[in-house]
């Protein structure tokens, strides 16, 4: 039996990222970024104006400049032009003179501040086409509201690496530097096969000894929810041949996930049946509550048309749900993660932690997930294991959010203690 | 100029859940429950074993039982059966026998408890078909990995409420219960409308005074990842016949998300020709940085084929993208919420918080909601707020998966201090 650890150095070592694609914008969500992305334009493009306003000369609102003019001490500035976006300035902005600018416009030649507009009022006055601007503020520094040209973005600059999944923000600065395509990692997919003689179809009334087979759909949902793409291989029967020949077609897959079958029952069939298909296992049984069967094994080379360099990744996931949930949670979703392109060499970022919120009894030797219910409250994170029932107890899991993590050895916890935890959400 | 918690008010009031719809269990991710679901069985539907093991009579493992035993001291129970996953007990467990079960199995008659396969010894022995299980254990206790009938589920029992949004966990669940259909709120359509004369499309590089459209696809990433449809309506562009056509159609949708035109600037036509075409304002300018000249408003009745009951909900989101990105979290993602069918009529659950990594400079009246860095370390959760060079630097956003919230007024903040945040990823 091995540590959680060592059994996820082990998938990260086996799971190589799948070959890059190109795919347009729109569908780049999700995926991890193949190549490093750099812009090919400035931005701003130009010194900007952050906001709707008046661009003006900054010596014009020096105290010298005020009280050389006439009237109520407020400054009153001619207004040559207005830009509106999408337009360029046409004039040069001379002191005693204003331009109207909106936001993201270039500031014209010699401005070197822009006033917002509510600080304006904007006169007409007879001779003058656009009327004069004047000032509620004199309060003008040099710089103000304006962006200056590549604050944000420089041309050539690199400014997504490879490696990043791609996420709205990604999306927008993507096309900020023109990318209507982009070259991404593949999506893995995964071949799903729930075995078990007890297992009927979800239609179906179970009858005396049988249950429903929940584990393939929800196995399918967690496959999605990871960007994988799901090749459901049905119900595997206890039977040597035929669990042969559908694990046969599951291995076309870069991961094959089974349920069922892989703890020291009689009818095990799993790992033997793995084994004449040349999987090769690298462990088997890891120090996990609910989850202690858990059987991988690679596939080098067996697989028909998969493209070159990879190797089928074989997951036999205890068949019960809970079990099977925590397994995906903990290691298929790290495969399909590296699979997908992220960089997983790393050392595993800290986990989070929250206060236990009662006293919580943990049995047995090894390390515990339970399903837990956490909420932020005004004290902070607080993680209240649910009632749950053991590894068959589904009905536990849908009160959770996340998994509180104890350490193995079991014992006696007081509320208040700090609790590391796994989120689901 | 509202508060951030009456805008959200008056978006979660004006936004009805959508008709329910009929959608097979694979097809439910993401969706909420629009219907109660209850149990059609007990599970597990009898006193089932949780291990592979050895039913047992635990008054075989008294000390006085032990004692009439010769040899080794070790109980030795002749196996008359064994039964695997899917079968059912033929026999009953007396005194001096045992069965042999698979886990799930139902517990035979006559055994109370269940000794796990790895405690026993299984000898084969002249004369009996399945020869005799000697156990290495002396501790054995009724109900010991026995789970007892409907523990996890009873008949009848409401398993699920309506309004739960459905994750792996629920999918299993419902397959447990034999839901191969289930009806679930349908998924809300967002109709999308980037506006401006400055704005070119992503393939283009842009010209003088021009930039790209990194609005369009980053706010329909941001739906997708809501779970929402999108219509893309293109680009708009400022001048009002067009855009009042653009945005009639937009109107067909559920919601009809609009980024730029809505500021004070002379060409910002948006909240004019929405008026024209019947849709009332709520409000517009929020007490928010990035994002304050937000507008939303209801169009009630001029759709066209939309089903009945429904408003569409319009947001005149501002232009600049990260602005633009801060208003949908912060309050078209509330709507695409509550149209999809959660129930968010209660109070809005406390904020999560984590320590100030650095000094911060909140610079302004409002409140202000910053793109942050939140990691988890050995102290706790961490909060970095990116360098970010204001409302159009969509570079800054990449590096953030928070937004920290600072609240109105401005202010130094303290390394350490706790900080609101909300989270992006």
């Amino acid at each position: 039996m091995i540590s959680i650890e060592q059994a996820l150095e082990h998938v990260i070592q086996y799971a190589v990222p799948k070959p890059a694609q190109s795919v347009p914008l729109e569908k780049s969500l999700g995926h991890v970024l193949w190549e490093d992305i750099f812009s090919d334009l400035d931005a701003p493009p130009h010194d900007q104006s952050l906001v709707d306003g008046y661009a003006v000369r900054s010596t014009d609102f020096c105290p010298r400049a005020i009280r050389a003019q006439e009237g109520s001490g407020n400054v009153e500035l001619e207004i040559l032009e207005e830009v509106t976006a999408g337009n360029i300035p046409t004039c040069r902005v001379e002191s005693g003179r204003t331009i109207r600018v909106m936001t993201g416009v270039h500031v014209p030649e010699g401005a070197d501040a822009v006033v917002m507009l509510e600080d304006v009022l904007w006169q007409r006055e007879a001779g003058l086409s656009l009327g004069v601007a004047r000032f509620a503020t004199r309060e003008v520094v040099a710089g103000q509201n304006i962006m200056p040209q590549a604050t944000s973005l420089h041309r050539g600059q690199r400014v997504l690496p490879s490696r990043k999944r791609v996420r709205p923000a990604e999306i927008a600065l993507l096309a900020q530097v023109g990318r209507t395509d982009v070259r991404v990692f593949g999506r893995p997919q995964v071949a799903l096969l729930p075995t078990g003689d007890e297992l009927v179809d979800v239609g179906f009334l179970p009858g005396p000894g049988k249950i429903r087979n929940s584990n393939g759909p929800m196995l399918a949902a967690c496959a999605r929810q990871f960007g994988a793409e799901v090749l459901d291989l049905g119900i595997g029967r206890d039977d040597r041949e035929p669990l042969r020949a559908v694990m046969a077609q599951g291995l076309s897959a870069d991961v094959l996930v089974i349920s069922g079958g892989v703890s020291a029952g009689t009818l095990d069939l799993v790992p033997e049946v793995l084994e004449d298909l040349g999987v090769r296992q690298v462990f088997h049984k890891v120090n996990l509550k609910p989850g202690k069967p858990l059987w991988f094994g690679v596939a080098d080379g067996v697989q028909g048309d998969r493209e070159a360099g990879g190797s089928t990744l074989v997951f036999g996931l205890p068949g019960n749900p809970v079990s099977s949930f925590v397994c995906f949670q903990l290691f298929v979703s790290m495969a399909l993660r590296r699979l997908g392109g992220e960089d997983l060499r790393e050392p595993v970022a800290p986990r989070p932690s929250a206060r236990l919120a009662r006293p919580f009894e943990v049995r047995g030797d090894r390390v515990t997930y339970a399903p837990a219910r956490l909420d932020w409250t005004e004290a902070g994170a607080v993680l209240d294991p649910v009632v749950w029932h053991g590894s068959g107890d589904i009905r536990g899991l849908v009160d959770a959010n996340a998994l509180a993590i104890f350490p193995e050895g079991g014992g006696h916890y007081e509320p208040g203690e700090r609790i590391l935890y796994h989120p689901l959400d």
